[in-house]
């Protein structure tokens, strides 16, 4: 756990998000400033500064696979976008975006360009995921 | 098989590619139209429409994890995407990005931003990532 990061201070429960999944390695969570509707972040609950540091790098994705098959039910969209970045947060993460039709984005996600949530909207949209991938 | 799929093609060996990575179930070879340096498409040998379909999730992306270790060792690159999209081209496949300093992208790569190479270039650069993976 690296002190002042954020991602590992979810983890903890020191800083809050809205929850889509979580088991023993690995959490996901919407992200704070969605460039869709839907966007999840997964990480691993161990601090790992870059996606490819994870030494269970099959698991990881396998979780992820999960989050892409919730949004999936739960959103219904055309396409998702799984993408890695790693300049915003120095803490491992996964991006799971779904794609709509005339979501304003081109082929690829402009990583600037987001959307304005309310947290009902919020709670209501990881509520929708997390009951899918439960069941 | 699907008879007009492009990858497929790469696959029989019916269309040219600079290969980088081959097993039995993944291949993975560099874009014809890069982004940067270095960036490599890896597919499943069998046709999926889209990366989720892939049924062998984890075994997918731990191929995947090969070549982005292969690409950090031959390239050296500041960091590297990994980036599903799937509007190009209908069979499942997962962009491996390596970003340099100054490379002309923002925080995620825009997608329609490609750099020329030669084929001789292609060629090197294929050799080099193919040279760190076997190693």
């Amino acid at each position: 756990m690296a002190e002042s990061c954020v991602f590992c201070k979810i983890v903890e429960g020191k800083l809050p998000s809205y929850k889509v999944y979580e088991d023993g390695n690995y959490l996901a969570f919407l992200d704070r400033f969605p460039r869709t509707l839907g966007h999840v972040q997964v990480i691993p609950k161990k601090h790992y500064r870059w996606v490819y540091d994870v030494p269970e790098f099959g698991e990881y994705f396998n979780a992820v696979k999960k989050i892409v098959d919730g949004v999936k039910m739960a959103l219904n969209p055309r396409l998702v976008h799984i993408i890695t970045i790693g300049d915003e947060v120095p803490h491992a993460h996964v991006w799971v975006v779904p794609r709509y039709d005339n979501d304003g984005h081109g082929s690829l996600i402009d990583s600037h360009k987001t959307i304005e949530m309310s947290d009902e909207e919020m709670a209501d949209i990881a509520g929708r995921i997390a009951n899918e991938i439960s069941s």
